[in-house]
């Protein structure tokens, strides 16, 4: 028996998250259908953990047990074979029988994408969320830096969890906000009349990184929420104020899930 | 009567380019129909030139003449109501009747993306091409150079082109490589099995910028699969021997459609 780890990228706009269900198309049942075409073993596919609907992963882990003698150099390129192009394994490796990519886990890291411009992006549709008011990044990165640190997150958390503990650490945020370039402005007449000039502000793309030991569910989604009302100036949100109420209704609205990249996951 | 100009955003992926034709849905057929539907008037959208099958555009510069008494900051939105999501205005404003977005044009600026990573990226299979081979970026910047300045391009465009002079100016180039960092590579155990740890490489994206008067039919593409041979090390090419050729044979093969970005056209 032989333990196979994939490091997996894919594009999760076209299905019903990570994890197989009744209701739809998840990426583990064709990664499953992939392999079983390859090996011939219906094999149980472990990931680090679940992503929703509509959720991208740039690293995520899953593992496999199987009794293939296909060299694991020859894995990765076999199974790619059979995968559609929006989910592609970057990397695959042998790991003791022990390994679990779901409780050796020591950190993740999510990225959150954001688009703050007047108008929507088309290239960047699936690949962010769309804020049409000019975000004050400051505000969110003094507001941000209260998540950091061991904390008990149930107002991040979406009902229905049922972990016991919503015990969490975060060991890092950052927001990181990067000009867009305004495209063919250089016109060689007056801009007097020009379209939405008052509330014109310059683009911009806008990315919380957030690494931590583990995250509860829709957590990523509602810090981002919250964060991006504060940073469209909403007094109500204070990120310590949010956290002591231990509920759900204090913290802001869960932001899309096409903002939403799983980016990393360590083990050590 | 007015004279409306447009900076649109668009993905091609799933259009037979920017010019209407009897073959498949175009990107200026979608908008004009979308004009209609709110200026009541069949317009004749101008661009500041075509794009291909599969090519996309930061910032297209359209213009339309219109009888309509809509204000011009009421159109951006009015119009993208009735477009597709992969199509989206930025701005608009109004210009003096004599502005053409194609013959007043002055420096326009493409981006040409490459994935170059031992597997293919599920993310970005639709914005950019895919290289398996380590390409050697200073190479292709030390050749990139023979390109800047004034030359007869005939070499770099494809065969069917009806233009009378091929002679262009090329005033800037830029490869940039970025480090894509790995995802999840910090594992508690040897990668001794690892798949495919003698073919790997840290994966990058390569993007090449490059500015001009004006390109031909083809033409950035062109310089994007010749410097992609060069950056592969295929010493069969050379800009400088290429462009004095004058023949399109002697380039490398044309890169694929879904790298190239229209990204800035210039007016002065």
């Amino acid at each position: 028996m032989r333990n196979i780890v994939l490091i997996v990228e894919y594009d999760g706009s076209a299905y019903k998250g990570w994890q197989k269900q009744k209701n739809g198309l998840a990426i583990q049942e064709v990664m499953e259908t992939a392999i079983y075409q390859i090996t011939g073993e219906q094999v149980s596919l472990v990931a680090s953990g679940r992503t929703d609907t509509g959720v991208h992963a740039l690293g995520q882990v899953a593992s496999f047990l199987t009794n293939t003698k296909i060299p694991a150099e020859r894995l990765v390129p076999a199974i790619n074979s059979k995968l559609p192009p929006d989910i592609v394994i970057q990397r695959s490796m042998e790991a003791p029988l022990s390994f679990s990519p779901r409780f050796d886990a020591k950190r993740k890291t999510y990225l959150y994408r954001i688009i703050n411009s007047p108008q929507k992006s088309s290239i960047q549709r699936s690949y962010a969320c769309h804020e049409r008011v000019e975000l004050d990044v400051k505000k969110m990165m003094e507001e941000g830096k209260h998540l950091l640190g061991e904390h008990d997150f149930t107002s991040f958390c979406s009902s229905g969890s049922q972990v016991d503990s919503k015990v969490r650490e975060i060991f890092d945020l950052q927001i990181r906000a990067e000009a867009l370039k305004e495209p063919s402005m250089n016109f060689p007449f007056d801009f007097s009349t020009e379209s939405g000039k008052k509330n014109f502000f310059p683009p911009a793309i806008i990315t919380i990184e957030v690494c931590g030991n583990g995250f509860l569910y829709n957590m990523v989604r509602i810090i981002a929420g919250t964060l991006i009302e504060i940073g469209k100036g909403n007094e109500r949100y204070h990120i310590d104020d949010i956290i002591k109420k231990k509920d759900r209704a204090f913290a802001g609205p869960t932001a899309k899930p096409q903002g939403l990249f799983l980016k990393t996951v360590e083990y050590r």
